[in-house]
């Protein structure tokens, strides 16, 4: 492991850290990500990820849980507080990240469980959905073009290290989807399947749609089966990503 | 209906509002609430509530929908689009927003069904918690103190007009919940209780507590029933949203 203390702003592994903090597609160009706190490394390392590269500060270097993160990096950038926080998007900035290296695009499993994006717009609504796909166990989550960026510093933050144990296909077209072998099937409020009484079929791909204007018609055409949730409240709409969890809930309720 | 045309940024109503669209908890000081956009007046409309004040643009007006929405309050503010953006958190202004007063605190209904919220920090995760219930038609939502500002513009704009149609009471100690009669449910990683296998006493009242630290130890105590979603996937969680939506919708299909 090489240490260096850093403390030029324009050091060019910064210049370029920075623009992957800021920039939410930034990762397209280098192939690398950049991941903020010691709880995202924790998880990269915990599924098998190797960061190219860490940043610290003096201060988490003395923690040794912390250095010991560290020195998982073949190379190690020390920098005052000040510089670490212009790589930050927290308001509170951690004091530890790193890059990591991503994989080449996977191709699509065809017989997969997978959670399909159709556009989804907020990060935070694609972070959480990448989480709830992880902890159910459905491992493949493919995205199709117009969807938020899988790899913005905002979905990783959102997803809280649900990334790393998931495989993880972007800018899709729906024609893409004839790859997959497994029944897609969408939520519908216009549709006399009932989620909860419906035999569903396991694996399956649960396609989730745009915040406002849902899942596309060329998509919808795709679908084996479209289920409702009920919602007894009246015409309230659930978000997309509690509809998700539901979904991926009820997929694992129907094979326990 | 008044219609005064608006061009100073100092008009008082304005800067009232301004304040109000920047504050999260501006609205305990007026006792009215700006929202913003057609989607969300009309949600307020079709459960009832008159809006204070309506602020529109000009071009707003010129379309029948929206000059009939803005006709339901006695007073409506034209004001130019570069003013009305001053009033505005979004990137794409909306032209139509708002000014609702608030009704008095409501008190603790003993025997309805609830969703508690302990110290829940992301606006986000409440607001899809908000409309959850709304949709399960769980019309009590209990927040104790800490909890994101129900009624702030980010909380409002993720609830999609859930609001409106919900019982709020914030601010709230754990002490207070003893004014429920209906039983308190918590999840939690450490229970033999699998949410799909127990049968859950209906109505009751979801715990859900903050987004990193979980529900209080102190209320842990007042909760009857602790539940797991069991997550095959393995260590992963799930947010808090994402579980919120999960119970809310097994609470329904178990009554079905």
């Amino acid at each position: 492991m090489k240490i260096d203390a850093i403390t030029s702003r324009d050091n060019p592994a910064l210049l370029r850290l920075r623009k992957l903090s800021s920039e939410p597609g930034g990762y397209r160009k280098t192939g690398s990500v950049w991941i903020e706190g010691d709880h995202l490394l924790r998880a990269a390392r915990q599924r098998g990820w190797t960061p190219a590269l860490v940043v610290a500060t003096e201060a988490a270097l003395q923690e040794a849980a912390l250095r010991a993160l560290a020195e998982s990096a073949p190379r190690v950038l020390v920098v005052p507080a000040a510089l670490f926080k212009t790589l930050s998007g927290l308001e509170s900035p951690a004091q530890i990240g790193a890059e990591l290296a991503l994989p080449a695009a996977a191709a699509i499993a065809a017989n997969a469980a997978s959670v399909v994006l159709d556009r989804l717009q907020d990060a935070g609504n694609v972070g959480a959905i990448l989480r709830s796909a992880a902890a159910f166990g459905v491992r493949q989550v493919l995205a199709l073009k117009g969807t938020a960026a899988l790899w913005s510093p905002k979905v990783v933050r959102a997803g809280q290290g649900a990334h790393f144990g998931l495989s993880l296909v972007e800018g899709l077209a729906a024609d893409d989807l004839a790859a997959l072998a497994v029944p897609l099937i969408a939520t519908s409020s216009h549709t006399e399947h009932v989620l909860s009484r419906v035999a569903l079929p396991s694996p399956c791909a649960w396609v989730m749609g745009h915040e406002g204007q849902g899942v596309s018609p060329a998509l919808m055409a795709r679908c084996a089966l479209t289920v409702g949730i009920p919602q007894p409240g009246g015409e309230e709409s659930l978000n997309v990503a509690a509809a998700a969890a539901i979904c991926l809930y009820e997929s694992e309720r129907q094979k326990a």
